[in-house]
């Protein structure tokens, strides 16, 4: 995160949630997400799974070797104890793991916390200090509260779909998990914001997080469209919907964007394409009117652009300062000449060794600090360490 | 944020963020969603202007009153002084605000900040413990960091429109600025992370966050699958890459989700359906050999669904517990009960007074803490103010 470091490189120590713990009750993908950036960012994360088959997550392919690539990309950095929070004994190691708890994070279906036992007064009164973190699908309140929830509803739910694809009668959805990750962001942003107000206060909280809530506040800019302007956004495919042009355009041998946010960088494209009587033209002449002939624009332009590759047409926008880009598959990315010197990929590792290539934390891709710096683990994994930590079991002696 | 607060309903002081001074000099989007969420979260946060027309969002519509919708939407609880920072007074203006800052916030494209004499070295000599936040299109470093890029140009780099659309000749931006949006909600975990950081280092620390690196973290998933399997991820439409039925499906009046997780969902969601063949159908026996026939499965669910409104199905599977949902416009989203019991909206003025309504902010919601404290500013209206509290202007005296 640190560009010009203000101190010598940090160890683990310095990293910002360095002593920080973390009780991880989270499966698959919105809590996991979180709790790996709090583990990124220097957090000790207890992976607490339920025995036999642990986080859901294990089981979603595909399989490097028999290990979900999908839990590697979300679990790295975090411990793994197996617990039954039904089993008399494996509660007395989870209750005394949350002695030890700065924060719990769950995404349990709302309720469950609490027939476990849980509850939050409970919690607030033994731990006062505990943060509690619940992510679910609607909330904790609401007339949709109890009901289950995928990142498919609340895309459909709150709009982002809608959206997002090519005309009304083809919504789409957001090609990740923007559900879940988007949830998985705002609780990262919710924790850090309880830490520093227990400075202040010396009490946790428990934190609400909305998987739709936080769909919705990502649709601010369509919300404002709504209200302002009466008229319902939906989809519009690659182009913007209020530049033009703006837009993915097919050259000779692919795609690549075009982003033009002013009359000046319009003259200076058709001096590029060297199509002069394109910028004299009514219908383009001003960035409203061209919005209104956006197709036909779209199409003189690309009959142009289908006479040389993307690369040489990036090439004159980039010197003349157009913003362009080149459209890619994901294999293209990881191979990008950009997301290699930002080194925004590194890997993990499966129990046996095998390597896989996953995506760096963003903020701290660029710090020299170690990204990995425990492997995904397998289930249970740290049982003894941890058990051993809590005076559960003997001290392994040295023979 | 506190569903159940440990202290009384907490009031501006009590605010995560209190007492944290920001000066903003961002602009449009990614910068100005970054610190609105720090200035919901408590933090003062000063915005700082061109003379004259401001933030370039001022500009963009659509326009409530002449005001921009866009910016009101990411602009609450900011104040706003117009300074020309090639301007000397002015520029003795904006140390002075320094001196006084924890952070400062700025997404010009690299190379502006040092071309205005502020570079980080000389920052971090005169104000040790500030923060300076830097987001860019593809960050400080790498061959492409001086490019300069809007959302569209990294969502198509990324990948993110790869994996969005319905087939490979058909890929899709995301419907909402999620470059600038994720890029805007990393940083603040940025920020705070460096604030946890300084109270241990007593210093600050340069962020560099790239759109391009936040895109290239949420592609996780995408990256699993072509680093596991090999294979490139492409655009599917809404349904899901590895369930089947998981997908946005049409009923007799409108669309709604069905996301079937295991068999004996499947099992349930035939029952419901009164589909019984379906279930012993071979083709649709497991969720592998149902993925194999999910166009045909679809087909075949859809004709059973167009006999009954989606309501009529979807009570259905809620009580069966199988995981369902609307399909919504952003105008129907923003009337559903689970969102108004939720509180997600909530609303701003103009400096005229005229109400638009704004996304409330997911980890403010349902604290019963007041989410807009102070109206999105009039370009330069709180300069007397704050040229009063540096002692650059006489105070007004009363008559």
């Amino acid at each position: 995160m640190t560009l010009h470091a203000a101190q010598p490189a940090p160890t683990p120590a310095t990293l910002p949630l360095a002593g920080i713990t973390v009780v991880d009750l989270t499966r698959v993908l919105a809590g996991p997400a979180c709790t790996q950036m709090l583990a990124d960012l220097g957090a000790r994360v207890i992976k607490v799974e339920q025995p036999g088959c642990g986080d859901d997550a294990r089981a979603i392919g595909p399989f490097v070797e028999g290990v979900s690539a999908y839990f590697m990309s979300v679990n790295r950095n975090k411990e793994s104890i197996a617990l039954d929070l039904k089993n008399a004994e494996d509660r007395v190691i989870f209750e005394r793991l949350l002695e030890r708890a700065d924060i719990l994070v769950e995404n349990f279906r709302p309720g469950t916390l609490e027939k476990l036992g849980y509850n939050w007064d409970m919690l607030h009164a033994r731990h006062p200090q505990l943060i509690l973190a619940s992510i679910s699908g609607f909330g904790q309140t609401g007339p949709y509260h109890r009901q289950p929830a995928y990142d498919m509803v609340v895309q459909a739910m709150s709009g982002m779909m809608s959206v997002t694809g090519h005309g009304a009668d083809a919504p789409c959805r957001v090609g990740v998990s923007i559900g879940d990750l988007a949830a998985g962001l705002y609780s990262v942003i919710g924790v850090q914001s309880a830490l520093m107000r227990r400075m202040h206060t010396q009490q946790g909280e428990r934190l609400d997080i909305s998987m739709l809530d936080c769909q919705v506040a990502l649709l601010e800019n369509a919300v404002a469209r709504l209200e302002a302007s009466g008229s319902v956004p939906s989809p519009i495919g690659t182009r913007h919907p209020s530049m033009a042009p703006f837009d993915v355009f097919a050259a000779q041998d692919g795609r690549f964007v075009i982003a033009v946010g002013n009359d000046n960088a319009f003259v200076r494209l058709c001096e590029i394409l060297a199509l002069p009587a394109l910028a004299q033209d009514p219908r383009f002449l001003n960035n409203a009117v061209r919005c209104e002939h956006q197709a036909a624009l779209k199409a003189l332009l690309e009959q142009r652009l289908q006479q040389a590759p993307r690369a040489h047409w990036i090439a004159l926008l980039e010197q003349s300062g157009v913003p362009t880009g080149l459209y890619q598959t994901v294999a293209e990315m990881v191979e990008h000449p950009q997301v290699q010197a930002r080194q925004m990929l590194t890997e993990v590792t499966t129990p046996a060794g095998t390597p896989l290539r996953v995506a760096s934390n963003p903020l701290l891709n660029t710090t020299g600090q170690a990204v990995v710096r425990r492997q995904p683990p397998a289930l249970d994994a740290d049982r003894c360490a941890i058990l051993q930590e809590l005076g559960l079991l003997p001290a392994v002696q040295a023979d």
